[in-house]
């Protein structure tokens, strides 16, 4: 056995048993291990964007790491930006980035860099394996830091050396730590506050978005008029018929700051008390209410779930039936014209049972939630931490851990020209994801956050913000990568066009001119 | 006038004039200021590696730094992959970093990200602009970081309000340290174990590949017999008829060692001692032969081209005509077959004057350098830093710097699927390229290298290497983003389509079937 066997063995022992990977020289002994290992699936990404979008999405959605396997610090930087998204929506996955061998380093070969440097702002936790022997030893402690509640981002580098040297020392069983228990004494305050009458607003992220956190916000919703609300963007959240319709804050500032005007307390669950995206001029950054008071129920690191549970105990509305969504799906859409709320009504009404959506459609997504709320029952999974390129391969990370499942990728343009290699991936593997591209051949976000930001853009700055020259063909872009798909352009073309990818077993693409 | 204002007219000043961004809101004030500065043009960019690796392209043939305008910490952490081989080219760049508003970052909005950590592994400077009074001062420091001999990345982080606040402070003129001086003792050391009739061998790279550089380690050559190399892989390099044929160090340990074998003395001018690209078991990283003595007559911060024309004057041989390359271009390759050699010869064939060759063929271009050597002049940039999708956007960036050379890139297929994003930008702004694409349907390089660290692959390992399931169509991929190609499968099409794609004013792309 060596080093290589031994890491493969202990994650795998452990549960860790889907890798996505792009692997490079000094790999090579890893990826020979997979065949020593018949319980790891090796998925294949044409970039490293695509792999570690595809770990965020696999880790939110099997609730459990899965590992990354990447070429030295550049494979490792090409995928930065969703594992900062992944940091966001705090989700664990245990990157695994080779090294040159140990006596190599310091020879500043080309591709020699500063691997530690990459990984320190998206990693909880960094471990170098110094000797084939500690790679089990490793390997264990980069689970227990992924795997520690809520889940963070642990990478291990393995120089090349101690993968191919020899070792009988395998690592042994990894503790998971569970969540912190939450503020009792936040939950009693809220408690009497809304006992009191004071208006009140809940607002929720991570475990308090799951099925029963949601219930018992609902609970606490009938029994005192509180708002509920979830953050703009939800790593995860059970949605559709059969549970409460929870919208989410809205991402603009100043109409965050109207949908939270006059409450009394803001009670927070799972996330943290809410600012702007971004900062406009003249406009404040800290979204609660000036006056208003915030109560921490829970902090990402706490039992978020549990302390709406023990809230709505403490109102005595612990044992109700939740107020949940009607399964009244949007009608079909008709006609020749085609747009966002069209498509949002058709995804509603066409959308399958225990559907996930991946949310990426940016501005054209805005409908989404709404028309979605009273459709089958499904779970939602939004771009956490804003960096683009997060939907095609989270869709299809979401796929590997839930084959039994439909994905759904709401997908803007200009996003998913960021990861477009992801669908190659999902051809591969057959993952069932249909894709929808809203083709607005345009960077849409951006054309109205510079009238936000007091800037006044002329020719050469809006043609920054455009994608139509020339106009990018996406049938043709997946078709090429081996996804089939067709083009709409009104109502009931799209219709047709999501219902054939919804039927069609393995990925589709559907592209929306809108 | 603003802070962007000022950092916009500070670079123009100082003949920073092209731009090549992918913005975000942060950035929305720097996009703005483009309309109020005709000097500045501003390239698009789908994704950041191909923003990015443009200006390591430009940055080489233009021989001074482009900037580049970036999303926050995660669009410069897209980047980080081709500034790594920026860095290992000592390409001169200036990344502007748009950051949050001063008081926002301490607010943790999704965004946010320590912008310095994913900066430090490629940036030779990092300055953050603390008030918009500071922006000129700060771009100047950046202009005259990143042009310092040899060349290297600045990275100034601009926060939004810096951009937007009022400023009457421009930035003056920056000042361009040149080479230090080369080692005198080295060159006369050198100079004497030539007399004496060691066994040498140069080894160049940086301004010792330039047609001055080469055409003095000829006159060295043809006057000692001493062996010149070139680095495995060259920044840029003077090629062609009517310049010394260089050969490189090859690739493979096994065969450097070889070719460096009997030497008493290793020269090095603009480089350092060689070493391997990776680590192998039981195979030397160092490839100086034991017993050879290395003199260090430039390193690359030092003037490498003055040190050859002083060895060639130390032996007599200054003003001599130095042994070039005749014309002599390989034959046009015929018949029914496709393979590298004969894709080699029809480069070689109709290669024209002044192009510029951008080599990301990997195993695919390895007879490359012979069969173009007596080809029409031209240049030669290489992959420095190994990190793979350096050619397409590398090579938008050369035509951006030298719109009347025609740029040849030989482009590996799993390279290619790094940043082939880049190609639209090649459309949008009718750059004069013509991509070779070789589609092996493989990682090939990583087939041999498994055999070479001793791994024993099997099917699930081999299959990581794979790219024939499903096969990529790269003719329509070119095409959904805006570039015209054809597809050859023997060396009369391939011969054919180049010779249309050279002929073709454009972007055009040929896939190689091989």
């Amino acid at each position: 056995m060596n080093g290589a066997d031994a890491l493969l063995h202990t994650l795998t022992n452990n549960g860790v048993d889907v890798c996505f990977t792009n692997p490079g020289t000094s790999e090579m002994h890893f990826v020979a291990a997979l065949d020593q290992q018949d319980n790891m699936r090796s998925i294949l990404g044409l970039f490293e964007g695509a792999v570690t979008g595809a770990a965020d999405g696999y880790g939110r959605m099997a609730g459990k790491p899965a590992c990354t396997l990447l070429h030295l610090g550049p494979g490792l930087a090409n995928g930065l930006a969703n594992l900062h998204n992944a940091r966001r929506a705090y989700t664990p996955i245990i990157n695994i980035v080779g090294e040159h061998a140990t006596y190599h380093r310091e020879l500043d070969a080309p591709l020699t860099s500063d691997i530690h440097g990459f990984a320190s702002p998206v990693s909880s936790w960094i471990g170098t394996i110094a000797r084939a022997e500690d790679t089990g030893a490793q390997a264990v402690a980069a689970i227990e830091a992924s795997r520690a509640f809520p889940g963070s981002i642990a990478t291990l580098i393995a120089p090349a050396d101690t993968a191919w040297s020899e070792t009988t020392a395998l690592g042994g069983s990894a503790d998971v730590r569970g969540p912190a228990p939450f503020d009792a004494a936040a939950v009693d305050a809220a408690a009497r506050a809304l006992r009191d009458g004071k208006r009140a607003a809940l607002l929720l992220n991570g475990t308090a978005t799951g099925e029963a956190g949601l219930a018992d916000a609902a609970r606490i919703r009938s029994a005192t008029g509180a708002l509920v609300l979830g953050d703009t963007f939800l790593a995860r959240a059970a949605r559709g018929a059969g549970r409460p319709d929870v919208p989410k804050l809205p991402y603009f500032a100043e109409q965050a700051l109207e949908a939270l005007d006059g409450i009394d307390v803001l009670l927070v669950a799972g996330t943290k008390a809410p600012v702007s995206f971004f900062a406009y001029p003249g406009v404040p950054s800290e979204l609660t209410p000036s006056g208003a008071e915030p109560i921490v129920l829970a902090d990402p690191t706490q039992d978020a779930a549990g302390a709406l549970a023990a809230l709505a105990e403490a109102l005595g509305v612990g044992g109700s039936a939740p107020e949940v969504s009607a399964f009244d799906p949007p009608a079909r859409p008709r006609g020749q014209h085609l747009d966002p709320d069209l498509i949002a009504a058709s995804v509603g009404n066409l959308l399958p049972e225990q559907a996930i959506i991946v949310n990426e459609a940016a501005t054209s997504g805005f409908a989404i939630p709404d028309l979605t709320a009273r459709a089958a029952p499904h779970d939602g999974l939004d771009l956490t931490g804003g960096a683009i390129g997060m939907g095609i391969p989270a869709a299809t990370g979401a796929a590997v851990a839930c084959p039994d499942r439909k994905v759904v990728n709401l997908q803007a343009d200009g996003s998913a020209l960021y990861t477009i290699q992801a669908l190659w991936t999902q051809a591969r593997e057959g993952l069932d994801v249909t894709t929808v591209l809203f083709n607005n051949r345009k960077y849409a976000i951006l054309q109205v956050e510079f009238m936000r930001v007091g800037a006044n853009p002329g020719p050469k700055a809006m043609d920054m913000l455009d994608l139509s020259r020339p106009d990018i063909d996406f049938v043709a872009l997946a078709g090429s990568l081996g996804v089939p798909g067709s083009r709409a352009t009104t109502a009931d073309e799209f219709h047709r066009a999501l219902g054939e990818g919804l039927a069609t077993p393995g990925p589709y693409l559907v592209e929306a001119i809108i």
